[in-house]
C-alpha cells in the first residue's frame, strides 16, 4: 500500500521557523515519524516552493500506483486553482492537512481551493494531522 | 481517559436520512463502533437537537474529568456562537468533525463558528472523522 | 389525509401583537379555521419557541403517514440551517408560508434558509397563506 | 369580479421548453385550466416578451375594474425596476406567482424587485401557483 | 433651437399616481409649461414604456438638429446599460431629471447607469428640473 | 416597580470562565448585588441557554406588571431574530446590556440583532452595565 | 445550413459611433461580409433595440431549421436575465460575440448572463468575431 | 430673498488648480456672477476647507432669513455625516451643487452623505449649477 | 474628582432641532443637569463642530487630572479615525454616549470607530446616557 | 508567420483526464491539428505547470519573430497577475483561449487576470477555440 | 530647497503616546532631527489636529517655492478626500510617510485616499519614513 | 555589512518594457547603481520569474549573514501567501519597494500580501525605492 505525502512551500523549514506555531519537529522527523509508526505503508515523501514542481508531482503519481495522497500544500491552498484542477485530473484520493488550525487564524487562510476536490480535511493536530489522515487510508483498505 | 461525544441537530437520523450523504451507519452504531475501537477509553454520548441542551451538556462537562470532546455540532456548526463560546468557556480540548466534506457543499456550510476555538477540525472521512478525532486524543496522552 | 402545521417562535402571540402587522386572528383561531375549512384533512397543530422542539417535531412525522407540512418558522426562517436540514431529512413535502410579506420586510428577513429545501414559499397573504397551502396538498392528491 | 392574469419573456413557451422544470402545461392550457377552475371569475390573460408591453398593461388595468393581478414576470422579476413603479402606480392588488421554487435556483433569482410591491408571493407550486393566487382574490372578496 | 425632451416608464402616470411624491402636474402639462416657459426653444416630447422605444428615438435625434437632450430614463435610469450606450453613442449632450430625490430613496435608485455619460444630473426639484435642464441649454448657447 | 433580568447564553459560567474578560462576579453574586443596590426594585432573574426558553420567559412577562427588561443575550445577541421579534411583541421597554465592550471584540460581534427594538445599550462597563440599566428605569419613573 | 446572427441594442449604429473603439464596418457591411466569406451558409440577420424583439426572434428560430445563433446581445449581455431564458428554452447552439475587448473595459461589462447557456464566447476580434463563430459551425458540421 | 451660498474645500484653489475639471472662473467671479445674474436675491457667500467652519455657517443660517441655500461641499459630500446632520438640524431648504459631474468620476464621489437631507442636487452643468439652484429658489418664491 | 463631558457636532443645537429624535433639553440645561446631580463631581464641559477642536480638547485632557470622560461625538462617531487615535493616546478612560439609539437609524449610524477604544458605549437613554456614564466613574472610584 | 501556443497547468492532462469536461484529444493531438491545418503557420509549443516558466517563455518570444500568442493559461488564468504583466511587458499581440465555457463553471473561474491585456478572449469551443485563434491572426496579416 | 513638513491629527503627541507603536522621539526632536541631517535644506514643519488648517497650509505652499511636501496625514489618510483634492490642486510633489507600518494594523488602515496623489509611500520605517521622503526630493534634485 | 536585493517576475524585463511606467534603468544597472551608491554594503541580487525560486532564495538567506532584504515581488506581491510565509519563516528585516506607485494603480494592485510582515513599504518613487531602503539598513546600523 503505497501513500504519497506531500509538503508545499516553506514546510521544508519545518522545525525551525516559529516553532510556537508550528512545533519542532522537521520535515525528516516527521518523515521518519511516520515510516515507524505505520510500517505496512509504502511511502513516498516530496516538498517543494514551487507550485508547478508540486503539480508535476501528482501528476506523476497516476502511474504509481498510488492509493492515498496526504497534502499539506502550505500557503497554496490560498492561493493555487492549479493544484485544485491537478488533484480532480488524477483522480487518486487525496486529504488535505494541516499543522495548525487554519481557521483560528487570518481570514484568508480559512479558505482552502483544493478542500472540494479532496476527500476531506484535517487541520490543528500538530504532526498528528498527518498520522491520522494515513490511518484513515489504512481504515479505508482494510 | 474520558472522552465526550457530542452529536448535534439531525444526527439522530444518521443513517436513515439522505444514505448518499451521511452513508448507512446509525448513531447507535457509531457509539458501538467508537467502543469497540477504544476499549481503553470511557465513552459518553449525547445527541440532541437543541442548541441549549448542547450548551448544558458541554458545561457539565467540566466537572466530569473529560480529557476531550468529539462534537459534530451539525447545522449548528455555521450558526451558532453560543457553542463557541460554550467551548471556549469550559476549556476542555475540542475537536470538531463532520462526516461529510463540508468544503465541498453549500457556501453557508464552509464557516464555522466553533472552529477557530476547537484544537482542530476533522471533515468528509465518514465515521472514520470520529475514530480519528478520539485517536488524537489516545495519542496525544501517550 | 394528514397535514402536519408547525409555527415557529413568537407565533403563539398571534392576534395579541403588533395586529397592524399580523393581524386580529390568534393561532387557536387560526387553526380552527383550517379545521372548519378542510374538513377532509386531519390536522395536527405544532407551536414552539424552540428550534430543537420544532427540528424534534418534523422527524416525529416521519412515522405519522404526513402527507404534507406547511410550516411558517418564524424568525428561524432566515437562520437555521438545522431546520433546513429536519426538512431535508424527512423528506416529506413542505411548504414555507408567512403572513406577512417577507420581502417588503427588513432586508434580513428576503433570505429563507429553508426555501430551497421546500416545495414552494407563500407569503403576504394573511391567514391565506396557511390556507392556500393546505388546498395545494389537497388539490395535488386530487 | 375581474382578474388579469399576466405573464412576462419566455413563459409563451411553457409547456415546450425544459417541462423538467416548467411543467408540460401550455399557456393557453393553463389559461383554460383557471377559466374551467373559477367560473365566478371574469379572466384577462396577457402574455408578452417586452417589457414595456407588460407596463402599458398594467396601466391599462387601472380603467378596467381589475379587482387583482396575478403576475408571473419571468425573468423580469428578477431586473426591473419599472415593473415594480409600473405595480406601483396603478394601486391595485397583484400576486406575485412562480411555478418553479426561485428560492432553489440560481441567486440572482432569489430577488424579486416586485415582490415588495405586491400583496404577496407565491412560488413552486406549478400551474397551482396561479389557482392559489386566484383563490386568494375569490375568498378576500368572501 | 431643438430640446428633446424624453421620459421613460411610468412617467406617462405623472400627476395621477402618488402625487405625494411626483406632484399632480401631469405630463401634457408639464410638456406645455416648457413650451410656455421657453418660446425661443423648439421642443420634441416623446415618452416611452419601452426601452428600446427610447433608444429608437435617441438615434433618430441624430439627424434633427437636436442641440440639448432632457432625458428622465424613471425606472430604466438604475437597470438600463443599453441606453447610456445610446447616449454615448449619439453624441448629443444630455441632462439626466429626475423629479423626486432619488438619493432620498431605495439604495438601489441611487445608482444611476446613464449619469456617468451625461453632461450632469439634476434630481429633486419637481417639475422645475426640467426646466432648469432646458435652462442650462439656453445659456450655454448665449 | 418590577424589573426582569435576563440572562442568555453561558452567562452561567460567570466568574468562573475567563475572568479576564468577563471578571470573578457569578451570576448569583450579580442578582445579589442588584437586590442590594436597588432595595426599591423588585427584580426577577431569569438565565437559559435555550433560546427558546428565553423568549417563552419574555412572552411570560406581558401578564407580570413588569416594568422595564434587562437582558444580557450574550451569543444570541449577534444571532437570534427570533429573540428580536420577541422583544418587539411584548412591548415592554428592554434595554440590552454587555459586560465586555462587545464593540472591541470579534466583527461578528459589533452587530446586535435585537438592538434596533430595544430603548437603548450599554456595554463594556461590566457588573455596571447591569446596575446603570435598573437605575435607568427607576430615573424614568421617578 | 441556416445560421441566424442576432445583434442587440445600439449595434445599428456600428460604424458611425465611436469608431475608435468598434471600428468603421456598418452593420450592413458586417452582414455582407459574412455572405460572401461564407457562401455555404444561409444566413438570416436580426437587430433590435428591444428586448423583447430580440427574445420573440430567438423563439420562432425554434422552427426555421437554425443550426446555429452567433448573437452580440450588446448592453443586454449585462443586464438581461430574459435573453439567458430564451437561449436556454430554444436548444439552438448559441456563441456570444462581442467586437471589442469586454474584459477591459467597466467592471459592470465583465459579467455576461448569458454567457453561461452559450456554447462559448468570442470576444474583442472586431468583425472577424462574427466570423470566427460561424467558421465554429461550419466545421462542427464538417 | 436671501439666498447662502456655501463652498466647502478647495474650491477656494477654483479656476486655479484643474482647469480642465473644475473651469477658469475664480470664486469670487462665481460670487460676481451670481450678484449680476439674480439682482432681485440678497446674496451671502461662504467658503471654508474647515468642516467645522461650515457647519457653524449654516447654524447662524437660522437666524438671518436665509431662505434656501446653495451648497457646494466639495469633497466633504463624500465624508462628512456632521454636515447632513447640519442641513437636517436648521430645517432651511438646501440644493447640493457641484461643477463637475461627480457621477463620472472615481466611485467613492458617487455617493453623497449630504443628497438624502438636500431638496436635490444638480451636477456636472459647471458654475451653471450654481446659477440653476438659484433660479430654482427664485421660481419656487414666484 | 474631574469629568470631562465633549459634545460633538450639532450637539449646540439640542433641544432646538428634531426634538422628537433629541428631545427638548438643550445643552446647557444638560450641563446643568450633571452639575446638580453630582454635586461630588467637578465638571468641565466642551461642545464644539470642528473635529480637529475635540481632538486639540482631548490633548489638553491629560494634564488636568481628568479621571473620565464622557464623549457623544455625534456624526464623528462614524467617520473620525482621528477621534479614536486622541482616545487611544491619550490614555483616559471614555464612555460613548449616544442620546438617541444609533443602532435603530441608517445603517452607517451602527459603526462607531470610537467604541473599540472607549471602555464601553451608552445609547438610546436620552439624556441620561450622559448621566449613567458619569454614574459609572462615580461607581468606579468608589 | 510564427505563431505560439502556449499552455499552462494541468493541460497535459488533456485527453487523459476528465474527458466529458475537456473531449478525448491530447495536447499533443492538439498540436498536430493545428500543424495540419495551418501549413502556413511556422508553430511552437509550450506546456508547463510552472508559472515562472510559462512567464519566461513568454518574455523570450520578444526576440523570435512571433507575431501572435495564443495562451491557455489553465487555472492560472483566474489567479496570476505574473501573467498579465509578463503579457503587458512583451506587446506581441496575445489571445487567450479556453477549451471549456468558463462562464459556466465555479465562480472563481468567471474572471481572468489576463483577459485585460489580450486582444481578446475565445472559450468554450473546446479544440476549436485554438484553431479560431490561429486563424484570426491570418486573417490579421492577410 | 525647500521642503514642507506637515504632521496630521495627533503627531503632536509623538513620543509620548504609545512608545512602543511610535517611539520616543518627540515631534520637535524629529524636525530638529531633519534640519540636522539635511543642513542643504530649509525646512518648513506644520502640525495641526485639524483637517481644514492642513488644506490651507497645503494651499498656502503654492506661493512659497516649496519643490516638495513630506505629509504624514495620520488618521485622516483614511478618511480625507478633502486632503486628496488639495493636494492634487497645488502640483506640488508629495510623499505619503507612515511611522508605523499601517498594512500591518487595522483593516482601516491599509487603504489611503491621499496615496494615489502623492508621488508614492513610505511606511513602517519609523523616523526614518521622513529621512527619507526629504533624500528622495535632494536625490531628484541632483 | 550583507544586503540581499530580490525582484521578482517581470522585473528582468526592467527599463525594456513600458518605459513610462517603469523608466529606462536595466536591472543591471539598478544593481550597478546601488553598488556604486553604497560602497560599504556587500550587496547580493537575485531575480527569478518563479514563486518558488524566490522562496528557495529567501530560504537561503538565513545562513548568509544577510541584515536586510529588499524585495521587489513584483505581481507577488498581490497574490502569494507563500511568499508572506517565507518572510516570516527567516526572521530577517524585509523591506516591501515598488518602483511605481502601487496604489495609484489597478485595485487589485493597491493589495499587499506581504507588506504586513515587512518592516515597511516604500513605493512609487522608481529606483530610489531601492536606494532608500538600502540607506534605512544602513542608518540602523548606525
Amino acid at each position: 500500500m503505497k501513500v504519497l505525502v506531500m509538503n508545499g512551500p516553506n514546510l521544508n523549514l519545518l522545525g525551525t521557523r516559529e516553532p510556537e506555531k508550528y512545533g519542532n519537529t522537521t520535515l525528516a522527523e516527521l518523515a521518519q515519524g511516520l515510516v515507524t509508526a505505520f510500517p505496512q505503508v509504502e511511502f513516498d515523501f516530496f516538498q517543494s516552493n514551487h507550485e508547478g514542481a508540486l503539480i508535476d508531482r501528482l501528476h506523476a503519481a497516476r502511474d504509481e500506483g498510488v492509493v492515498g495522497i496526504v497534502i499539506n500544500a502550505g500557503a497554496y491552498t490560498h492561493t493555487s486553482v492549479a493544484l485544485r484542477d491537478a488533484i480532480l485530473g488524477i483522480q487518486i484520493p487525496t486529504i488535505e492537512v494541516h499543522i495548525s488550525n487554519v481557521h483560528a487564524r487570518e481570514p484568508f487562510r480559512h479558505h482552502s481551493y483544493i478542500a472540494a476536490v479532496c476527500v476531506g480535511q484535517i487541520c490543528g493536530l500538530g504532526i498528528q494531522s498527518y498520522h491520522l489522515a494515513v490511518q484513515y487510508f489504512i481504515n479505508q483498505v482494510a
